[in-house]
């Protein structure tokens, strides 16, 4: 399966397309990061966010996706960007059919290090060894987002079967 | 100028329509709430608004969107998911180039009822007194919304001119 890990921020939003099934050796298809400018007003930065999401689901055609759960105890300041920039690629996932599961940041660190507390740096080391990479993906949020994606490759086999069954049992106006 | 006030919420998304200018009576055209239900995952409550906010906007054509500025301090259980339905509801005015301004609940309760902290009663006798309804319109999310777009309208004429002259001075990539 092709899994698109999304790690969801306004000026840094990361990407990452990864193939893979669990048991199998993992290969990294892409990785990347949609930047918006500062300067901008947040309604544009959504906008340009939805735009780069756009061309990333266009190009790598995934099958599911895997966002980052924002929780409110972080910073403050910007946990409302990263809330916002996470519901831009609720949707284009959504939009176009493609299931979405979010993972908490402990649940991608526990799920690819075994540590849930385990720092960026042994992410990033992780990711590499996992995705046979030359070095570390670059910023740290493609990393993370790579990470997300090989999370929901693990962990999602059986998240997936509940999700469908869940959906299948769902009145038919909110399928999609 | 036509206003299309949102007042964010992912189970009910206030909405709210009116005419109007600054020193001219106020009309209001419709309002009402898109609704989603609670047991369904965010990701297709997220899509449940964009597509209910599109009917809003094909029906009524607003020139200019006013969306409630959400904030972290408040409620930390049900902010994430406002944070999301506003983003929603920058996207849909921004994919059309509709400007979208934001206003804190303060700046509307001053702007409508003289008092930044009035309670929901007298921010709805203000909205059925100044657009001239029989009753105050209900659920108080529609009140809110129309209460948005009518601070937007008294607000708007000198926020608009900045944010045109804004705008103008952008490079040009970053404008639609």
């Amino acid at each position: 399966m092709r899994v698109l890990g999304v790690d969801p921020g306004l000026t840094r939003c990361g990407v990452g397309v990864v193939d893979g099934a669990p048991g199998r050796p993992l290969r990294m298809v892409a990785c990347g990061v949609v930047r918006t400018p500062a300067e901008l007003d947040v309604a544009h930065r959504l906008l340009q966010i939805e735009e780069g999401l756009e061309l990333w689901f266009d190009r790598h055609q995934p099958e599911l996706v895997a966002v980052e759960r924002v929780f409110a105890q972080h910073n403050v300041r910007t946990v409302m960007g990263t809330a916002q920039a996470s519901a831009v690629a609720m949707l284009c996932a959504t939009r176009r059919g493609i299931p979405v599961t979010l993972h908490t940041p402990s649940e991608v660190k526990a799920a690819i290090s075994g540590n849930g507390r385990a720092d960026k740096a042994q992410v990033g080391a992780m990711v590499t060894r996992l995705l046979r990479l030359d070095a570390p993906p670059k910023p740290a949020d493609a990393a993370d987002a790579l990470a997300l994606a090989i999370c929901h490759i693990w962990r999602g086999a059986a998240t997936d079967r509940i999700a469908a069954a869940v959906a299948a049992a769902r009145p038919k106006e909110y399928r999609r």
